[in-house]
């Protein structure tokens, strides 16, 4: 009998925690739009990704800027309207995406 | 005061399908250790990811077998061993796996 065995490192951190924050429901789709589109203000983010309700956006929003993906630029002095835009640490994610998108149109079919 | 619009067209359903696999928690973990390793026993995988229950990884292989990202091989006939190996769709993520690798080893940082 064949004997597979284990491999003898552990699977390195920083993948792991890489997919902790891409793999989290909504994010990828999140970054995705800002890539696309840059700077995007709380609504149209929202329109962007209908089925995501304002509370589990604002909550992924505050964690993709607590990891340095995204920042709040508060662009109008008269009003409280804020917008988000991807700082180049979230930029950078955009050849991972684009291999992720690639995929999915030779492999996935639409349901 | 300056207007952001929401993109007119949706995201792309395939797109979002590719996060819905990808992005479930552990999925990313167990396609990158079939990639590295090749075929592997389910104890073989256990092992590799050891915060992931058995409970838990025998899901996640049963829906990475039916998206058609992996398949179950029985190897031996005496017993009941059985091993999982990626399919073409599967190794077909090699790139993506590569790209977000990169990107964790450039901008994340051990903690």
């Amino acid at each position: 009998m064949k004997q597979t065995q284990a491999p003898k490192h552990s699977l390195c951190p920083l993948f792991e925690k890489a997919f902790g924050i891409l793999g989290k429901k909504w994010n990828g789709l999140i970054i995705d739009v800002l890539l696309e589109n840059g700077e995007q203000r709380f609504t149209a983010l929202k329109q962007s990704i209908p089925d995501l309700s304002d509370r589990v956006l604002a909550e992924r929003l505050k964690e993709l800027e607590a990891e340095g993906i995204l920042v709040k630029n508060h662009r109008c002095t008269q009003c409280e309207h804020t917008e988000y835009t991807l700082t180049e640490k979230g930029r950078a994610l955009q050849k991972a995406m684009t291999q992720i998108k690639d995929w999915a149109h030779v492999w996935l079919k639409e349901q």
